[in-house]
């Protein structure tokens, strides 16, 4: 078995594509700068993570040695409580939230879900797919949810257990929802009972990083929290780690032993690839290498903010975020470096492999569309 | 960044241990055959095929274009209405079940899900997880579906409608439900609205080569097939296709279009690396390829029906199956092998990686192990 002669040349053409592609990347958050080479062999295998990462079955070609490991790091990070948290690599952020709510659904039948219009598109599919009652908070300009939108609307539900869906990093403009102030709203409304699910996709890789540090863990009363594995971590197939304190694990898997399994995960057959990417990332970078590496692309996206104001752009971005927020420029613009864009807004997200290079090509880029416009024209 | 001596130690005794037990693997549906060795440089670029296939977003690094090429493989190959089908890439059978279920939910909130006793234990977690009704049918002892006690179940609640879930191949005997005579129980019970989803996860991948052809797919009167990727495909990830009737789908997205999108894939960001997997196995192989492939390995199950009988084992398998189902044997061999077990059978499941002398050498040592036993023992 082997491809054809015209096959073959896909495949090369479609790796040029790549190639020229990855070059003028500046609007996802994707990272290309950590070379995964050294795994190649193990996709010789057909690893399987089945399950829970923490039991044994027959089959031995998974990774769950590695994947545990990964899972203790990402435990530390979170500031889990020690011994008392479960989770598994999932195969993105999206089923790592998936999981996150279908606890507090289960911990809570009668909850509500509140959740702010800047959250992904994904979380109102999530939310219908689960069948959750739920309602949609006001935002800050920022990003940020608007707390106060968040006390008036819990306010008149208090006989619902309120289910806080944070972002920690929304998609557009990097906007971090503080627990701790969420923690505020509710003890001020005396709802003993609730459940805060952090959204950690994009600032989960480097939130522990940041000083000072955001209200976004487990110390800070986080219920569950999904981290992407593809996003900060680079890793080349799409992942993610979900972590959620054990005690809501094991009554959920309570409820489900009823049909014969304490299996809990989303996903049966499990990706065993990309726990190995993960370790690979934290093994071979470490947190200082991974610290260091954070502190390079801020300093670029510092650098990105600076210089487009300088050149008269308004630009902006939230405290200690990898995100700038710009006016949305020419479509060109956005399709050539596949900007990411929102009404009259774009950004780029100076994620580690982007380069000041990259910036001021793109700056350049964005003013000599400017000019190209016939003056007087309303953009 | 690289890793110290130590972890790259722990990497190489890792492929050493994978080496090793994929040598001693014959009871789980996963296939070892096929070398993807030229799709690695892909690794190399986050291919990311987020939403739907047959739209285009600003991201270019994505592998749409073959992905929308193994769809209309699968759609050929399940007699799918010409135009009229949509799917995706998943990460699995059980995305491709939850999607079906997800879709005949939406179809029919009133609706009651049938599924058999040999069903996969994720079907009633799905099903959980989906927040649907139903009910578990009695199975035959060959794994089909017992179509008397689906017959009486539904004839008492013909004021649901009813949601049958189909196994084509269920997991310990390979049991295969036919879709046509259910669509002839549901005809006598002029219950004209109904929905069959065909969980296809191991036989999708060859059922169309089967002479005579299993009742299976869309022509038979399914309304959306999942199919396993890493199963008869040999994908080293796992993955698998959802296809459903479009019209199914445009009702869905519809009701899902006031959220705000008309994505209704489960996963948010979705690997772009698999369809290049299948994409290369569909076009090295084709279909004579595929064909001759699957008449091997039945050939391997065949032979090893036929020896463990002349070897006085109760050996048995279903006509045209890749699992030959036997007692189970003592732990220790079981363990050696990787074989599934449930109660008081086991099985190997012949895939076309299965040599006839890996059979024999575990026929081998049944044999052993039942000399072993002391004379008189119970097994």
């Amino acid at each position: 078995m082997s491809l054809n002669v015209t096959d073959r040349g896909r495949l090369n053409r479609f790796l040029e594509h790549l190639e020229e592609s990855a070059r003028v990347e500046l609007g996802y958050p994707v990272a290309f700068d950590i070379d995964y080479k050294p795994l190649e062999p193990f996709l010789g295998y057909s690893l399987n993570n089945v399950g829970d990462p923490f039991a044994s079955g027959h089959y031995r070609l998974n990774s769950h040695a590695f994947e545990r490991e990964v899972l203790e790091f990402f435990a530390e990070m979170t500031q889990a409580p020690d011994g008392q948290w479960w989770g598994y690599v999932t195969n993105g952020g999206t089923e790592g939230n998936l999981y996150g709510m279908y606890l507090a659904r289960e911990l809570f039948p009668d909850g509500i879900v509140y959740f702010s219009r800047d959250s992904h598109y994904s979380v109102s599919k999530n939310l219908h797919f689960l069948g959750m009652r739920n309602i949609m908070i006001r935002s800050q300009p920022n990003g940020e949810m608007d707390y106060e939108d968040l006390r008036e609307t819990v306010r008149i539900r208090r006989d619902a257990t309120p289910i806080i869906f944070a972002n920690i990093g929304t998609t557009m403009k990097e906007g971090r929802d503080d627990i701790g102030i969420i923690q505020g709203v509710l003890d001020e409304l005396v709802m003993d009972k609730r459940y805060i699910h952090s959204d950690a996709a994009l600032c989960g890789g480097y939130a522990a990083f940041l000083e000072p540090r955001p209200a976004w863990d487990f110390a800070d009363g986080a219920d569950s929290i999904s981290i992407s594995g593809h996003k900060f971590f680079a890793s080349p197939i799409p992942c993610g780690i979900v972590l959620a304190k054990r005690g809501h694990v094991d009554r959920i898997s309570h409820s489900v032993a009823y049909i014969g399994t304490r299996d809990t995960t989303i996903s049966g057959s499990r990706n065993g690839f990309t726990p190995m990417v993960l370790w690979y990332a934290i093994r071979s970078l470490g947190v200082d290498g991974l610290r260091r590496r954070l502190h390079n692309a801020m300093a670029v996206a510092d650098y990105a903010e600076r210089e487009f104001r300088a050149a008269g752009i308004e630009a902006h971005r939230n405290r200690a975020a990898l995100t700038v927020v710009f006016p949305r420029p020419a479509q060109a613009v956005c399709e050539k470096w596949q900007l990411a864009a929102a009404g009259d807004i774009a950004h780029i997200i100076c994620m580690p492999h982007v380069t000041r290079a990259q910036v001021d090509a793109l700056l350049q880029d964005i003013l000599s569309e400017r000019g190209r416009a016939a003056p007087g024209d309303p953009k």
